[in-house]
Order: C-alpha cells, then structure tokens, then sequence
C-alpha cells in the first residue's frame, strides 16, 4: 500500500520520537508528512507504534492511502510508486 | 473529490497566504493540512491560486484524493466525506 502519514504532535519531545519512528517506515516528503509503501502487517505494527507515542488528547496522525489523483505544486518530491498525474 | 492538500512553505507572509486560500476550499486537519470536497474545476481554480503563490524552488504542495484506508489516531478531526475505516 502507497500511504501518506501526516502528524500534528503537540510537545516536540514527542514530535522527534514520532518523526524517528516514521523515518524506520517511510520517507519525509514534508515537515510532518512521510510516503510510505507498506504491506498491511507493517501498516498495523506502525499504528500501534504511533498509538503508544501520541498523546490521544492533544496529538492528531492521519494514515492516508493515495488515490488516483496525486498532484504536487513547487519543489516536486519524487513520490514512491508508479507515476501520478504530475502536473506543474 | 474528497481531498487533502498538505503544504510545507518556508517564508511565514507565503504561509499565510496559502493558509487564508485554502480556508476558502477546504477544513483544517493539522497544521498545514486540508481536508478539501471540491469539483474537478474547483480543484483547477485552488492549484491555479496555489501555483501562483508559492515559490516553485523552496515550497511544496501536495494534492492527493482520499484512497480507500483512511486511519486518524489521537484527537480525531470529523472528516467530510462517506465513513471511512475509523481505527483508534
């Protein structure tokens, strides 16, 4: 699965901890937004991670597969999977 | 289309601006995250606007249409469209 993870982490001690987690599963396209290309046991093993370092007050993730539309605007981060509709 | 439109903008006066644009397509998820429900020529109007912003060399946009897993973990934002898997 093609998925893009995005964070809103209240404290930053919690920010570097999640943001090291993500590194081990994907690749930051933008400041609190990774790619990921994970299988279902992966994707389930990263929310678990991710549920144990949040906190579920106040942190928010959002765990996103991609659909067929994909555009990219400015600095174009290569994306992981087969080609989406780049436009410029 | 149910949207989401994530932004990494380097100078703060750029920020603001692509933030108060996108107030007027979509909803705040997290911080420089949109949820946005728009018509194929909304869609063009917003990556028009936000083209003509940004500048192409140090900021980054990305547009992509909700696929069919959408996890939220922590503070839930009520998302627009039809129920999606909901995982806590």
């Amino acid at each position: 699965m093609h998925l893009l993870v995005s964070y809103d982490i209240k404290l930053p001690k919690r920010l570097r901890k999640v943001h090291r987690t993500m590194l081990a599963y994907g690749r930051p396209l933008q400041y609190s937004v990774f790619e990921c290309a994970l299988k279902p046991a992966q994707l389930e093993a990263l929310r678990h991670e991710l549920a144990a370092l949040i906190d579920h007050e106040e942190d928010s993730v959002l765990i996103l597969s991609f659909g067929p539309t994909c555009i990219t605007l400015g600095c174009r981060p290569p994306l992981l999977a087969q080609p989406h509709l780049f436009l410029d």
